[in-house]
């Protein structure tokens, strides 16, 4: 029996709502198990700048500080997109809560559930037993580099440090020697300088793990392979900015985005977040699918080393998903509430 | 009836035996036609740094500058992939060979043939009627800009100008008016300052383009759009880094690499090239698809103003197509050699 800190950031659009679900099923796991997991639920986002004028209040960041753990829903507004002059945008808040806490890596698991296989835009036989995590570093490269304005124009600069790339390279070697001990670190060596040093590095700390089989792939060969053939995928490893392209493109392969979860992590933090966005048309609309949220909640109790309270979450998502009790682009005939999807998965635990 | 000087530059791999194929469709072109095309063969690549050290000698750079367009197989050797430490890289020579000749926009269209749908990993109701082209800036960017070591890390600059990304704006918008007047600005505005500054120019721009509407993608969820729904695009405006991907990651639509052709322009020079790669372990084998080259030549030839002609090489290639002379990949029954099908087609013009 465990006590819990979350801090619980709900966000914009969707995201409340698809929260809403997923703590209802901690909830659950907190009866059925004994354990305590206190809330405190804070303004992060769209939401928190029309509140406060900041994307990132001082008092969510403090409250993720003191958390054992932090939950997202989604953060971003259509108002803040299409204005390049907007000084004040819900994605900073994001950018400066991942650079904060230290939040190194991105971790995105990416499996092609049989049942939905239809509902992919990939064929069957490409897709069947997809299983591959994607290992993103977060907190460096162009994201962060120094960026602005020159007389006649604009740059971003793109900086590792080579102890960046070696912690992140520990943790996605280590994912491998537990699953199926291949690494492919995607990158473009054959331009890039900071590329260069990722290889470097990554080659130097390969004998460390023999077991590992380790592969390079230049990022535009690996934005094809992602589709032509992406069961040769174990662990991925990238930097930044081609992970934050690698992984939504992998995304499709699940067959909709509503059902992929995502942690970020660092030396003492921990995030928990579906990788979908906002989705402000649906918000309200009972129709957005929480699973991506619960299955997010689920890693987080994986990263309590709560393995019991986690595999039971999975499988109550691949009961709803066996039974259908799914959202409406998943099941157009007899579509179930987001409401009516969290408490089915909550009822199960 | 004409006269034009071409520079070839057949490269590495799988190069000479594509380009053998293309220009025998040319030789058939000029003989029906009576244009006199004069050819000047050159070393680039791998092939060049075993006879002179150098990926690009001065007699390439100069047959190009000399040239009224540029023909190229492909480059490449995997003795250089892996070896971050290599000075000297075949890719060094198509990098100067872009930025010496100013060949700023490339130039990538991409179809759904219909007789090879079944070869594409996407599900026939996606790619059906696929019909896009992506305007790729090609000697800006992260690609070009200040690179190097620090005494703990690596870094790469990306940098645009303005009059950079109006030059390619302009022409990408062109495009959209002779097609379905859609462009889409692919960019992360969201966190590169330069993404910023093209948002800015693409939205100062497009009222000179009345008839064009305009619209802008993250490049993430541009990575994931291509392959849920790639039908919703017409022209494709991006940078150089984020084109390389996209752009890639575009040509699975069309079922294989080996259709695809490219061309590369900029204020005065040309250059056209199959966007496969030199595939070094087909090399000499006889299963290297010819159709992306010999493509390429019908974008040279409109490039030349030469409509009829071009036509006249789509027509051949569509008909070697509907006809299954094709190579093994796209035939794996009865497959044609690399040289069948380059006769075929060529016999047909
Ligand atoms: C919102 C945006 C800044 C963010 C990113 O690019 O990292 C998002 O796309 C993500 O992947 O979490
Ligand atoms: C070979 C490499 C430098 C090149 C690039 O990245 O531009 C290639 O991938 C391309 O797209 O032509």
């Amino acid at each position: 029996v465990l006590t819990k800190r979350i801090a619980v950031l709900p966000g914009d659009g969707i995201g409340p709502e698809v929260c809403t679900e997923a703590l209802k099923v901690l909830e659950a796991v907190s009866e059925r198990f004994g354990h305590q997991f206190e809330l405190d639920v804070q303004l992060m986002g769209a939401c928190a700048i029309d509140a406060t004028g900041d994307p990132l209040p001082e008092s969510t960041l403090q409250a993720c500080f003191e958390a054992d753990a932090i939950l997202l829903g989604a953060i971003g507004d259509p108002k803040y997109d299409n204005n390049p002059a907007a000084k004040v945008r819900p994605e900073q808040g994001l950018l400066r809560l991942r650079k904060s806490l230290g939040l190194f890596a991105n971790i995105r698991p990416v499996t092609a559930y049989d049942v939905l296989i239809e509902h992919s835009p990939l064929k069957a036989d490409r897709i069947a037993g997809v299983d591959m995590v994607i290992y993103r570093e977060l907190t460096g490269g162009i994201y962060f580099g120094e960026k602005g304005r020159t007389a006649d124009g604009a740059f971003d600069n793109c900086f590792y440090s080579k102890e960046e790339i070696v912690r992140i390279s520990h943790l996605a070697f280590k994912a491998a020697t537990t699953r199926r001990n291949k690494l492919t670190l995607v990158d473009k060596a054959n331009v890039l300088e900071s590329s260069r040093l990722w290889r470097e590095v990554v080659q130097q700390i390969a004998p460390e793990y023999p077991s590992v089989e380790v592969d390079y792939l230049f990022v535009d060969n690996a934005a094809m392979q992602m589709i032509l053939n992406p069961k040769q995928f174990d662990v991925i490893l990238t930097e930044n900015m081609f992970g934050d392209i690698i992984s939504d493109e992998a995304s499709v392969i699940a067959g909709s985005l509503g059902l992929l979860p995502s942690a970020s992590v660092g030396e003492t933090a921990a995030l928990f977040e579906p990788i979908h966005g906002s989705y402000p048309q649906a918000k309200g609309k009972g129709i957005a699918n929480p699973i991506a949220t619960i299955l997010s909640v689920g890693m987080m109790l994986e990263h309590f080393e709560l393995y019991d309270e986690a595999n039971l979450v999975k499988e109550a998502v691949d009961y709803a998903l066996k039974r259908n009790v799914l959202t409406p682009e998943l099941n157009k005939e007899k579509p179930f509430t987001t409401e009516q999807v969290g408490c089915f998965i909550a009822d199960y635990v």
